[in-house]
């Protein structure tokens, strides 16, 4: 099941099912995503058997699938990305027995398509390229075998980041705040069932391209989390019960071979370049800018559609 | 104007205005302090109007005034908590040139009376007691001059702590998670001119009255903060807009007078022990322990009423 919510001038926007190919739509028996994940088993069969999209799907009458959400926790699973931010943010090298994981914004996800307000160009503007989840209600102290099953929807999004101000929040201790402005989701929310083998062990199995100004940047394999998205749920709900509707990120995804596949965030590109010749080269993006995003399966289908983002000012 | 949230089997709760002495109430003309926040203007005129309270208020019938949000941003701006914090958590100093605050879960705030499940008794459970405001949508960019306007209530809070769990986390720089479980929030929230020159320059003058299993723990003073919530809100909004119901903490009051006064956490306390004896004396809480907080102005009146909660097993 393939799920897109539309604007209707609310904040949650309304609810469809999207056609397998991506291009039409029906009307969902619930009024938003949210409405669903609150009474998830009662409800997504409904759903789930609708088999004729009578209508057309307008791109530009997409609002992300979950405009917002009552929580947001990011990874950083990727282990090559990891390394290279220690080095590029100039961060003493951190090696936790626990996945890292910082709490954002959660009162807005952009659109697939949404001018992203960024408050300067001085602020070391960054897109980061992530897979994600979208849980049911989560126990508290449920283990990463149990959490599995609280895996409602699967989405790809655009964590967006402003570098120059990531290193001394880190060294705050408190973790990032200005830094991390809300991010941006692709069109379609999919079940895991959904993507077929390109779900494995709690991994997002597909490749996830990433274009800055329409030239290609990256396209690094999702599967090589460190962590699986069930032992996130797992850290995230130690201490916690998560509501219905958390989303859950992998962080930037990289690969070991970055210099072939490239990377999904500049900072990345940045760090290899310091690695390279002492001193970063690629500079942050600036108003006008655009990054585009889409994950494709082996078989050539793209389950979460295209997002593509401009930085514009205020 | 004084607000609460009664049960009625939502997750928003059903909003009450409450009268004067905190003892009966009427019917809110809006379902939720939510629904109310997203158009306070056109809205809170009607429900300051209201002059009759004909039912008596159950405290056992209330949730928090707002049982979860979009957003909750928590300072740390009473230096002299700060400071005993950096060696309590044999953390670095941090000096930054701004407030520090983090972001933790909104998606619940537990109400004033609430059995509150804590994962294990040996993670150092804490509580702090703190001041907070909740904002209409704050435009980016909002200067703390303009932010004054965006202050619609002034709530008291409890920052439940998982101390243990603390100075990892801010070492990892991804700042705390499994530290934060969600806070508690006394029973009203209350219009800052409900306060009177209880509310001054953005700071509660007031003292906050913290009892430990019923004994007397600190009655530090709200007033001496470091920046004031209108320069908190300007902190939290320099590259992000604030939903309408964003939560903004104070940190854990203090006092430089922690000898005389007490203190509003138990790490606090521990600090002082660190600084006089070398190491920590007094052991953080245990299942069934109780704490208690209760702000009072210099007039006696008590505007947030009374939060008393419970550590139990989850």
């Amino acid at each position: 099941m393939r799920l897109a919510t539309l604007q209707d001038g609310t904040k949650d926007g309304r609810l469809v099912v999207v056609s397998p190919d991506g291009t039409r739509y029906a009307p969902a028996p619930v009024a938003t995503l949210l409405d669903l994940l609150d009474n998830w088993t009662a409800q997504a069969g409904a759903l789930a058997a609708i088999d004729r999209f009578e209508h057309d799907l307008d791109p530009a009458a997409l609002l992300a699938p979950l405009p917002r959400a009552w929580q947001w926790l990011d990874g950083s699973v990727y282990p090559s990305h990891g390394e290279l931010m220690d080095k590029a943010l100039a961060i003493e090298p951190f090696k936790p027995d626990w996945p890292p994981m910082y709490q954002g914004v959660s009162d807005t996800f952009y659109g697939p398509n949404a001018d992203v307000p960024m408050a300067s160009e001085d602020l070391g503007i960054d897109f980061e390229g992530e897979f994600g989840i979208i849980v049911d209600e989560v126990p508290m102290g449920t283990s990463a075998d149990e959490a599995h099953a609280y895996i409602r929807l699967v989405v790809q999004i655009n964590d967006w980041s402003l570098r120059k101000l990531a290193g001394p929040e880190m060294r705050s201790g408190f973790g990032w705040l200005q830094a991390k402005p809300p991010c941006g989701m692709a069109p379609f929310a999919v079940t895991p069932d959904e993507l077929g083998d390109a779900w494995r062990n709690g991994r997002p199995a597909m490749h996830l391209r990433v274009d800055w100004n329409d030239r290609q940047f990256g396209n690094a394999y999702g599967e090589p989390m460190a962590y699986g998205f069930h032992e996130l749920i797992a850290h995230a709900a130690r201490t916690r019960r998560l509501a219905a509707g958390t989303v859950i990120g992998s962080g930037t995804v990289s690969n070991p071979e970055y210099r072939e596949v490239g990377s999904s965030c500049i900072a990345e590109r940045r760090g290899i370049e310091i690695v390279d010749t002492g001193a970063p080269i690629t500079d942050f993006m600036k108003y006008g800018d655009t990054v585009q995003m889409e994950a494709r399966t082996a078989d050539g289908r793209s389950p979460f559609g295209v997002l593509k983002q401009k930085v514009v000012q205020p």
